[in-house]
């Protein structure tokens, strides 16, 4: 939490008062005492007795924000009305909008864009199914699909409840590469229904990004959906996430001048984020990597492994280790967390080896503390946009579904995750390499392109499909 | 068909040809032959023996571009590649794109429209589902809904050859009612399946435009998504139909001075569109209707009822008509006709009663020669954009959706219905009607507004809310 009031955590109070001559001073005041700022008063209704004053102050954050309208509740006379701030009136009315790309002037339009012209271009579609990619919105259009079962930190808050994400995962794809995506939120949690949903629902769309849908069932949605259609299907809690850490790993391991081949890995966390992760260091090159969960270090002699663990057993831990994560850490070159907070301590990392590299990407609280980890580490990088090394899904997805669609794959391989995240390793230039700077900003221009290019490049040569410029 | 060539049949034809003097005389040459007009041609490639060409003309029709290109194919040494029209250029890469309404310009941004910022409104509707309503984009949206059945006159073409149609109408929506409408083309023709697509899709939609579902599917999915959704359901091909036809009923009426509870109605076709014309006319006070499909008028005595045409039996046909559809005309006040080509003649017609109406909604040929029908009836109406008084569906859905959608309405009942054709027919004014203007232009900007005021206070008031102005 920061210490100072912050207007990116501002609030609005409507309030009625008393119309009498301290009225106003007396709410500046009791805000003041509570350590806000005000920033805007407007009186927006007045009457004989009452006056309608809509307040705006800098907050340090809710629950600081929580004691203002407190304080503001227990003034005599004041009745406290709704309380807006500027992130929920950004959010207001939903953050897209569908747009005619078409002007519809005159009837010679109308006859164009709908009946009878559109019969033709209908005609087209059914005697060649592959022109929806040239004469539809799939072309450029994918599916931001989930069923509100694992939203941010947040748990399973619903489809309905999910909306501000998936519109902002939507916004994020227009923002940063050009992609018309739309938000699916399924009212439903069964697998076979969803998976029996997307698969009506996929003439479309060119591609389906899979979102905040709870382990395991994610693997199985994900597996069943990447069978059965005939566009690409990528879970980013899972693949973004993952391509985001090999590259930022890919940055460190040069900037320390270690080989992925030969260090040793500590992965905590073997959920959804986990498990791709590990899939992604091992198609990368990685040979030792140890996963522990809550249970502990994940080995073949472990009981209980359920289907994903045992996987999970018979592909890492060469060494054989046992007993918990800290146990784990003692010695080696790299941990990754995809998983809790403050699940290990700066004295953890301190018990690494030399050069130690920690990416602690749990959200908002990292699984260790960054400013205690880097006293020991040579690099630190969390999720967070207040340290540096942000490691961030933004960095990867844009870009990856725009070399889906320009390539018009079909599926998401791991080739092509690995050309992902060489290409957004490859953003961050040999002369701007360290050990602060591993991975690039969200709005560094090129990252988009250049993960892009390596994506639609690699799903062509896996296709055997060259590049045309047919527009 | 058109006798002259017009731009808007225009095609551009790419061609090789030797690169020898008379080359490009030849080409115009060949095209003025067939009766087209060249109205630009571009040489994009030019080599020491070959040069490209790409040729636009105006053509009468696909008939004649087809003659045309025939022609161009027949000169020697020219090689005909792509043929691309006006109405394929407007329709390449879709009609519709998905624009952010928030800016992104930087890491305050991100922290409000997605992670940390976005969890506290997602909080708020998990702790208020109705807040979804104002704090995304279920406010504004709707789904246009097909399964590819039923597309224009076309039939069943699927759902990927449907989508050039979902996508215009998703672009009136936006036209004319500044609705976010996306289209939704399902991979599926089971009723079961289809049901449950819409069901699990439906948290982020506003309403259910459901378009070209062939009946009888087409009532059931209907019925059965009104009694399990909390949004309004809607198929344009029955309601907007039934809207338009009986708006320009009502106003024909006033024309000839005749009154609708005493008329005698003669409707043709017993389908989706047919049915749905039918309860409207009844719960507008129609009292002698006559309905008569391809076996001739429906009556409690024909054998081999279905439960639908049971329905219609039991609810029409109050003078025990039998026989054909030619039968029932003779007297008639009105022939209503959303049936099928030529299933009447202008004799037909004449056999009517004094001051007939006749609509004849089959497109885009008619149910009968509108010119020939106009010789004996007092008021024709057509779906044609080419003869006076065009019933056209435009005309209805947006401001249907627009008043559901204002009104947050959870359902669409017959009170809404005849609330948006008796606004819809309230947008000709007395001193502008007469037997050619009973229906205005869908470019007339008033239809919107009082079709969508109508229907918001009919909802309004069948939910006992009232009007607010929270925005």
């Amino acid at each position: 939490m920061n210490s100072a009031p912050s207007v990116s955590s501002s609030i609005t109070v409507r309030l009625e008062v008393q119309a009498r001559p301290t009225a106003v001073s007396e709410l500046t005041t009791a805000i003041e005492q509570t350590g806000g700022i005000v920033t805007a008063l407007d009186v927006t209704a007045s009457g004989n007795e009452r006056i309608r004053v809509d307040l705006t102050c800098a907050t340090r954050g809710d629950e600081h924000a929580g004691t203002i309208v407190d304080a503001l509740r227990a003034l005599p006379g004041v009745d406290v009305g709704p309380v807006s701030d500027r992130t929920f009136l950004l959010h207001l009315g939903g953050k897209l909008q569908i747009e005619s790309k078409v002007p519809i002037r005159n009837r010679d339009d109308l006859s164009m864009i709908y009946t009878p012209g559109v019969a033709r271009v209908c005609q087209a579609i059914a005697a060649n199914p592959d022109d929806a990619r040239r004469l539809t919105i799939k072309r450029n259009t994918i599916a931001v699909v989930t069923d509100g079962t694992a939203v941010l930190g947040l748990g399973d808050i619903g489809p309905l409840a999910s909306l501000p994400v998936m519109e902002g995962k939507a916004a994020l794809f227009k923002r940063f590469a050009d992609i018309d995506a739309f938000p699916i939120a399924l009212d439903t949690t069964d697998v076979d229904e969803i998976v029996a949903a997307v698969k009506a629902i996929a003439p479309v769309f060119a591609g389906i990004n899979l979102e905040d849908i709870s382990a395991p069932r994610c693997f199985e949605v994900e597996r069943r959906l990447r069978a059965e259609l005939d566009i690409p299907v990528f879970h980013d809690d899972q693949h973004g996430t993952a391509i985001v850490a090999l590259a930022a790993l890919t940055n460190a391991l040069k900037v320390v001048g270690k080989d992925i081949g030969t260090v040793r890995i500590v992965l905590s966390g073997a959920g959804a984020a986990g498990t791709a992760v590990l899939k992604l260091l091992l198609a990368a090159g990685a040979h030792d990597v140890v996963v522990a969960d809550i249970a502990g270090v994940v080995s073949v002699d472990r009981e209980g492994l359920d289907p994903s663990l045992r996987w999970i057993a018979e592909h890492t831990n060469p060494r054989g280790l046992t007993g918990t994560l800290k146990d784990a850490v003692v010695g080696a070159d790299v941990f990754i967390g995809v998983s809790a907070p403050d699940v290990i301590t700066g004295d953890d990392v301190a018990r690494m080896g030399d050069d130690a590299i920690v990416f602690a990407m749990a959200n908002p609280r990292p699984e260790v503390d960054p400013v205690e980890a880097a006293k020991h580490a040579a690099i630190v990088g969390t999720g967070r946009s207040d340290f540096a090394n942000q490691i961030n899904n933004v960095l990867a997805f844009p870009g990856v579904f725009r070399g889906l669609l320009d390539a018009q794959s079909h599926e998401v391989t791991d080739t092509l995750l690995l050309a992902a995240a060489h290409a957004l390793a490859s953003a961050v230039h040999e002369d701007e390499l360290n050990p602060t700077y591993i991975i690039p900003s969200v709005f560094n221009p090129q990252v988009t392109t250049l993960v892009a290019a390596a994506v639609e490049a690699a799903a062509r040569e896996e296709a055997g499909k060259p590049a045309d410029d047919t527009p």
